[in-house]
């Protein structure tokens, strides 16, 4: 039976795939990936091709969006890769091909691997069942600039749940919103809507290269994050809600006045 | 400089661990593992201490929340690794032993895993973002029958969430909770809290094996799936909130009327 593996790369580098996931591309007759809203670090998949043994075809969103690209290559493979930094299945496009797949009579396996879903909350020390909803800061368009993101992150507040803020990537332009800009977004936000429970003065805590070895960790104020400076993406933001008092410990641990 | 390093290795068995995970073990001077909250392919833990070419110590829960245990072994070491299934960091005792490994000068690495966290809502076709607070079903006490897992699911559907739920684990019993057993306790907390939004008649997933190779997924009525079998744990529930299209038809391709 044909078979289409879509694997998870981690949220590091060559290295934070899982073994299975390599043994699958030793096996592989083609092997894609995709990278368009995720950031690995530069030259993992020339590294992870070395690894391997074998090409790996970057391919467009527009590759990904018509599934055929990958599901036509069926045609003459029988085993087929589809790489994702992350945790695989996580974008609706990986779900249309994995649908697309099956109705083929393909058989889809899903190789799990890390995320910053997980690896976010842990590495704040903030409880991964007290996050409520989780929202994406885009960058602004000219005349477009929802203030969505507030509402989801004051609804969690108002349950006393954290907030995981993910920040956009946009890998084709090479353009990566820093948790900075983030916070100076939010805000605008809060000026924009008029009256919000969150302001200047509110503590958050800012992650940057969360998994890397060169990790970055602050707890400061909105205010304060939004003109620091944390180094190379990627970033993400997390407002806390309620805290346990072991949370609040961690927290302290990396907190700058 | 001491080096402690956290280390997942995801949810399926020896080989769902980062290629980096690896690495460390085999540079370690020792190795612990705790599995008291997680399951993991039977023999997982001996074929990894093969692969690494050294023992691994598996510890109890007491040992682990005494972190003295595992940071007092730093006298005569330099490089120590901490294996966890999942990803690690998202237990309160783990945040601990960072906390004191930090205090003592040791230096903290993680590395990231799958967790099921992001793995079932991947594999169910279920957008990420738009889960609200995951709750977690425990098996019931004498006298000790909380609906407030029930509560954290109706304020999500309230929301039009997602709603993932975990299913007890209680490792050092081999007592692991089955998706309809979890399906059957929470027709019982409707029935105890009275009027709910709940009721047999509310289409649910149950994920059995996620991240396996024989993973099962049923997307069925609560009355249907607590009568159910899905094989060997672990399982998991998803309660799903309002539907965008995509996840609907992913929904209906593993549909059981």
């Amino acid at each position: 039976m044909k078979k289409l593996s879509l694997i998870g790369m981690g949220i590091v580098n060559e290295r934070s795939i899982p073994l299975l996931g390599l043994d699958r591309l030793k096996e592989a007759d083609l092997i894609f990936a995709e990278l368009f809203t995720s950031i690995l670090e530069e030259g993992s998949l020339e590294r992870l091709s070395q690894l391997a043994g074998k090409e790996i075809r970057l391919l467009d969103r527009e590759d990904v969006e018509e599934t055929e690209m990958v599901l036509g290559a069926f045609e003459n493979a029988d085993r087929i890769c589809f790489l994702t930094a992350g945790d695989p299945l996580s974008a609706t496009t990986h779900q249309e091909m994995r649908l697309d797949a099956e109705k083929r009579g393909v058989e889809v396996e899903i190789i799990n691997a890390a995320s910053i879903f997980t690896a976010a909350p842990g590495i704040s020390g903030l409880q991964q069942y007290k996050f409520g909803r989780t929202t994406t800061l885009a960058f602004p368009e000219e005349g477009f600039f929802p203030t969505s993101p507030l509402d989801v992150i004051e609804s969690n507040l108002e349950r006393g749940l954290h907030s995981l803020v993910l920040l956009d990537i946009q890998a084709h332009r090479d353009r990566y919103m820093s948790a900075p800009e983030g916070a100076a977004l939010l805000l605008r936000m809060v000026e924009k809507k008029g009256g919000s429970p969150i302001g200047p003065e509110t503590m958050m805590v800012a992650v940057a290269r969360a998994g890397h070895h060169d990790r970055k960790l602050v707890y400061s104020s909105l205010g304060k994050l939004s003109n620091m400076s944390l180094g190379p993406p990627p970033h993400c933001l997390i407002i806390p809600g309620k805290l346990h008092f072991l949370e609040e410990e961690v927290l302290d641990s990396f907190r700058v006045e």
